[in-house]
């Protein structure tokens, strides 16, 4: 198989009140720092399951149906080397409590997300997740 | 870096009367086989370029604007290993002549893909894309 860049997963999980739940990044890049919850997807899973076995190991909760929101590929978009990252978009209620796990330092649903430094393109993504739902039913 | 599945990208391009710019694949698997024009991404390309790099050097054409049509990652799409595809629809019109390249063995317009067997899971790729483009003005 030739080389190709690694990729990886993050998922925008929001409340019917427009919260969103990020983590606090544990180590570097962008260590302590807020993001959606995601990282690498490992060969022999689906994209849609890695999505989903990163937010439960990260944030603690299950996740339903996943909403493709796009595929980020610029080769500088994370300081470790070229990943391509999937989003997808999920709705969750605003009840449930995310649980920390050992890969974050926090998980919370953030009320605005624009006020707070994002790690890589994360915000970018965030902007096009909220793009793609005022289009949703 | 972690080790993850490859990356690849296709191309379902349409023109105006809903023929598809298909390629017979010129090695295997899949030999003389029936393929939307793709190929792996290189480390240093965003996703989008080397699908018009690809569609370049299999098909002779250059495609404009591209649309998400979803992401394949089914661990056993592709015979060879986990390989992940992002598939992108394009418009082009019918009277734009394709010009076979090293890597494909035909590249041509095709009437009715349904009528033929394709290679991987392609099939499913072109009816998502069919699916997408009937939602599009």
């Amino acid at each position: 198989m030739p080389k190709t860049p690694a990729l990886a997963t993050d998922c925008i999980i929001r409340d019917g009140a427009g919260r969103v739940l990020l983590v606090r990044r544990k180590y570097e890049p962008f260590k302590g720092v807020y993001a959606l919850p995601g990282g690498f997807v490992e060969i022999g899973e689906t994209v849609e399951e890695a999505c989903r076995r990163e937010v439960r190991e990260e944030a603690g909760v299950d996740i339903g149906a996943l909403q493709l929101v796009g595929v980020y590929s610029d080769p500088q978009r994370d300081p470790r080397g070229h990943t391509v990252s999937v989003a997808y978009l999920v709705r969750l209620p605003g009840e449930v409590t995310p649980h920390v796990g050992d890969d974050a330092a926090a998980a919370e649903w953030v009320e605005d997300w624009r006020k707070h430094a994002l790690a890589f393109d994360h915000g970018q993504i965030l902007a096009d997740a909220e793009d793609l739902a005022d289009t949703l039913p």
